[in-house]
């Protein structure tokens, strides 16, 4: 096999969060009749239930009205579009952001990533990656040629903590990775790295000469009047470090594909000159939407996290209740990664089976790491009352498939 | 220097079209008064002048307005909107296009062209590239760590032809190279690819086992009643084809970001993993746009493109009674390319000089292959009376700095 059949093999796509309407059809193990209900997509979030922030289309059409100067901007983004978002970002989180140096705009905060790791990682560079974190991280590292160094997250029973396993992170840097990835809230947990954990993640970059990209995409969503830390406003950090965010999730602006990422001056301009190359820039209409973000009306981010915590609760206690369902309450973001025991059948495949019996979609957790193989990530940005009993669904396929002890 | 820096610094954008305006100031020979005269930035159509197509910001609001179901898609495009272009695309060119199999929607053409080489270039693959030839398509090869076979194009003193040397490109594919990639119209020059140079494109990729990657961004854009041949439509083609195709350019819809590519379906499929991990999808709101592509109001595109022919025969006749300039007239496409007499500097710093004397942005020949060292290039999608003025402007101070014989 050639090289590159081999990589893009390793690149499979088809369990991704959004394929599911491709799958091929196989043959799957159905038990039982379908359950009726209302069809639940939980891959991503649904913006028909929380909608895009007030404003967004109105600040779109504007830009599109400015016309030339809108359609077209310089690669990494308007002049005064990025004077205004690294105002905010700067207001924000606590760092400090030059608009002419430290700051990109992205095609969605997935671009961000790619053009940050794009700048970072050579072939053969170990990369540390959380596990699990968001699903992409693995695939990049791959696409680079770079070699994933995994480092675990003990997740269950640490309040307060995220669960980064700090040992194993300083022995990849020792063993000589040059970048470490996390995600905070982490994806598909939805766990906060503390205060604690973040001052020694940036200590031991800074001691090891790592660089750090820091994925901050759901940092405005945090659950139960949480402590967030933000490790770009810290005094000891490394001298290469990028954070990414974007306003696609809380915000649920995903449509527009707007991201941004923020950090040292040199990575900032390869990114550029990547940008250059892979899709030129951010939509250059969807760029005016980034007025919006920040901006909200008063009150309204407060009663969106309220929301979703509500929602959190719900879907919780109805995973709890179950024996034999693991889950650790999510801290921040729209995720949760329930556990379930041994099934008959594979994770993959049982993805696919509640599809076909429940309606509902909902993502394998081998996306985010080969060993969770008995866990499946959904995101809760959802209508509740639906989600609840979606949910319940899941369960009940579940028990057609759970193992005789 | 490590490879990361090295390779960066061979992906300069300091000189690319549209990053004019980050240019670091430098000491440049100055010489004479500013000309007066509207600002003209030819390094991309005004679409003020030509305006995005009817429609089109209609059609995004009723994207918009449809909410979740168009923000999130497939990463290779929402199904409907795929079996909508796919139609289009195959009555455009002749050639068989299924909509599930054989087509991606992306950010742009240069989005479509990133993936595609992606898809096909591995490290150390030998890519024979047209030399002028649009200047991403270099940048690109030393992206993904190919190496670059240069296929000269002999452009003057040869109507009806492109005049690309095709003895260089068999030697290209007889010494390995594993994709050729071009665009008709060509960018920089505007040269068609006649029938005949197609058809031995075509059986030579197919003999020697070599994919092949055409880019006709501009092919609705055909001067003079003269023949378009799409390569994809052809009898005997290869059996590793994409085509690459948008609305960002006649159509003036660049600032919704929307690209295009069709062809074999192991490529397609490469490409929609890639782009999983690069930017996720084209923007959700922005795919409802495709609808207005190839469903313009009758004599709209026939009335925009016997505009821009005027507006080349204005430049090129301005041009041509410059002794010591050299132009070939455009076959399609809104680029000229025109070589100037020896001067006192070099051309990079010709195209600064002009921007502060004249006020007209211009790229120098340099960025589409190192040989064109006395060339610039226009897109001359403009203002017909703004651009002949710009274009006289930029005349004026190339004779201050014509070398004394």
């Amino acid at each position: 096999m050639d090289i590159l059949t081999e990589k893009f093999a390793r690149l499979g796509c088809d369990n991704a969060p959004g394929q599911e309407g491709l799958q091929k059809q196989q043959l799957l193990d159905l038990r039982g009749e379908v359950i009726e209900g209302r069809p639940v997509d939980f891959s991503h979030g649904d913006v028909d239930a929380f909608e895009p922030l007030p404003g967004s289309f109105e600040a779109f059409e504007e830009g599109f009205k400015i016309g030339g100067k809108q359609a077209y901007t310089e690669y990494r983004g308007k002049d005064f579009i990025r004077e205004d978002v690294a105002r905010k970002l700067s207001a924000f989180t606590g760092a400090k952001i030059d608009p002419k140096k430290n700051l990109i705009l992205t095609p969605g905060t997935q671009g961000a990533l790619f053009l940050a790791m794009g700048a970072l990682v050579a072939r053969g560079d170990k990369v540390a990656i959380v596990e699990p974190d968001y699903f992409a991280n693995r695939k990049l590292v791959e696409f680079f040629d770079g070699e994933l160094v995994p480092v675990p997250l003990h997740y269950y029973d640490n309040a307060g903590q995220a669960g980064i396993d700090l040992m194993a992170l300083e022995q990849a840097f020792k063993d000589g990775a040059k970048l470490f990835l996390f995600s905070t809230p982490n994806n598909p947990i939805g766990a906060i790295y503390s205060r604690d954990e973040i001052l020694v993640i940036a200590s031991l970059a800074k001691r090891y000469g790592a660089a750090l990209l820091v994925d901050e995409l759901y940092s405005r969503q945090v659950f139960d009047g949480r402590e967030y830390t933000h490790l770009c406003a810290q005094e000891e950090i490394p001298g290469n470090l990028v954070t990414i965010i974007g306003p696609s999730k809380t915000e649920s602006l995903s449509g527009f594909r707007l991201g941004a990422a923020f950090g040292t001056e040199y990575i900032i301009s390869r990114m550029e000159k990547l940008q250059a190359i892979v899709s030129l820039r951010t939509a250059g209409y969807c760029q005016a939407v980034y007025k919006t973000w920040f901006e909200e009306p008063e009150g309204f981010m407060e009663e969106r996290i309220a929301q979703h915590q509500a929602i959190r609760d719900e879907l919780v206690g109805i995973l709890r209740s179950v024996p034999g369902v693991k889950v650790r309450p999510t801290d921040g973001g729209s995720y949760v990664f329930p556990e379930l025991p041994e099934l008959d059948v594979s994770i993959e495949d049982f993805c696919k089976i509640v599809r076909q019996l429940a309606g509902v979609t909902i993502t394998p957790g081998t996306e985010f790491g080969p060993q969770f193989t008995h866990h499946f990530r959904i995101n809760f940005s959802q209508d509740k009352e639906a989600a609840a009993d979606a949910v319940k669904r899941v369960l009940d396929v579940m028990e057609r498939y759970r193992k005789a002890e």
